[in-house]
């Protein structure tokens, strides 16, 4: 999906909204256990149930990949059944030197019909460039992380008193374009996704870590948006696991509904 | 399998070889394809041609990720295939927010039974510490990579004039022990071997770039080797692509073998 597909979608939704597909068989309802792929039977309600209010699905490839070859045929079905309308990243935080980033950028390309793949920047230019070669295709690299450990190493300052988050999010922007980079910036920091939309200011932005981690959509649309809003935040424990029992994709569409229309208020505060 | 036990390996077979499996189904010889999982044949025979040789194997996953289910099922094949006294290395280079590496851990510990996994460091503490929770079982995060890109972030100097790779090795050596606990270090880099290995003296370092990519196995020792060897050298593909044709496994064979032939002099010098 090309950029100026993603912004049609995101306004004619109202919606800047992913959707974290990041099922365990813990915790999905009961009945669905009865199913042969009970993981598959869980997104695809999910995904009927929120496809009106979402303009991305992310599922991340840690929970399929625990279930083996069964988890892979689960992700496989479930990207194929997202709606193409609806903009997919595999979130895999993948990253290898050249020739073997070139092998992932293929699984999720080429193998599997995804948008986007999250990447980590730690080995640099070679482990990043495979990804940005496919035409409408999305390497959104991790930037600052909401997670506790972003601190240990994402807050470094240089020599020139710059944190590592911000030299890699102004390094890797060289390496490609708005047209197909983005970086993953967590809503826990709103302070520093200011500072990010100050070096990128027109990278669309990635942004898990609101809701079940706890950051507000109001803060991160105000510190992070720009005129094509520029944003995809990320909601995945808080919306999947809604609601229990047979009915629960009741309580996830209400759920989606809410956040997108808190969405579409901040939407509407854009000048266009 | 343990730090005394890899080590106990190591001297018996006078080898620190771990061969890279990282076949691509353009490169293997012809008459594999016709079998029904030619990835599997292929590197079932590069196994047997090398098990004598080598202490470890390292399947790195995108190769098999890149053929969809079909790969995850030829991955699992290949590593239930290798012998249960070599050390078996996901080099999958994970690492993502502590309740998803979690998953991540469980996928290769529990649903697979590899010995280690590689961490990208980037996320910090929590994206680590999940992989260092299971009895017997190896972290070996990314220290200082073999590629190109590693110079982009890896050696930018923070404010005490300390490049991130040493500032991440010393950093990460606090979340773990030598007995869970390795690094990578690219071959290409004997300078920087030697100051990490003044960093981390105990730690077993996992050095790829040997072979295919340029670096020299006596530098490596010299610079990286400690009393108890403390190294895991990788070579995938002068070693997996030594010979073409329906006798392949003869050249491979003979390239293991001179690879350890190489590496028993060194451990030689070892006094013990």
């Amino acid at each position: 999906m090309t950029r100026s597909e993603l912004i049609h979608q995101i306004f004619a939704k109202q919606s800047f909204l992913c959707v974290g597909l990041d099922p365990v068989m813990e915790k999905i309802p009961a009945h669905l256990l009865e199913f042969e792929d009970p993981i598959f039977e869980f997104n695809k309600r999910i995904i009927d149930a929120t496809s009106e209010y979402a303009v991305a699905y992310k599922p991340n490839t840690a929970f399929y990949e625990a279930l083996g070859v069964n988890g892979w045929k689960s992700l496989e079905k479930t990207i194929n059944y997202i709606p193409k309308d609806c903009f997919i990243i595999a979130d895999a935080k993948r990253g290898d030197i050249g020739n073997t980033s070139k092998a992932y950028a293929k699984t999720f390309f080429e193998t599997l019909p995804c948008d986007a793949v999250t990447v980590a920047p730690y080995m640099g230019k070679d482990s990043v460039q495979p990804f940005l070669t496919f035409d409408g295709k999305w390497a959104i690299v991790l930037g600052l992380t909401s997670n506790e450990g972003a601190t240990d190493f994402q807050y470094v300052t240089n020599q020139e008193e710059q944190p590592l988050y911000a030299k890699v999010i102004s390094t890797v922007m060289e390496w490609g374009s708005p047209e197909n980079l983005m970086f993953v910036v967590g809503a826990t920091r709103t302070e520093q996704l200011a500072d990010i939309r100050r070096i990128a200011p027109e990278h669309f932005l990635l942004v898990p870590g609101v809701g079940a981690q706890g950051g507000s959509l109001e803060d991160v649309f105000k510190a992070g948006a720009n005129s094509d809003c520029g944003l995809l935040v990320n909601a995945s424990r808080s919306i999947i696991y809604a609601g229990k029992g047979t009915d629960f994709e009741v309580a996830t569409k209400k759920e989606a509904l809410n956040i997108q229309s808190e969405m579409a208020l901040y939407l509407q505060r854009l000048t266009r």
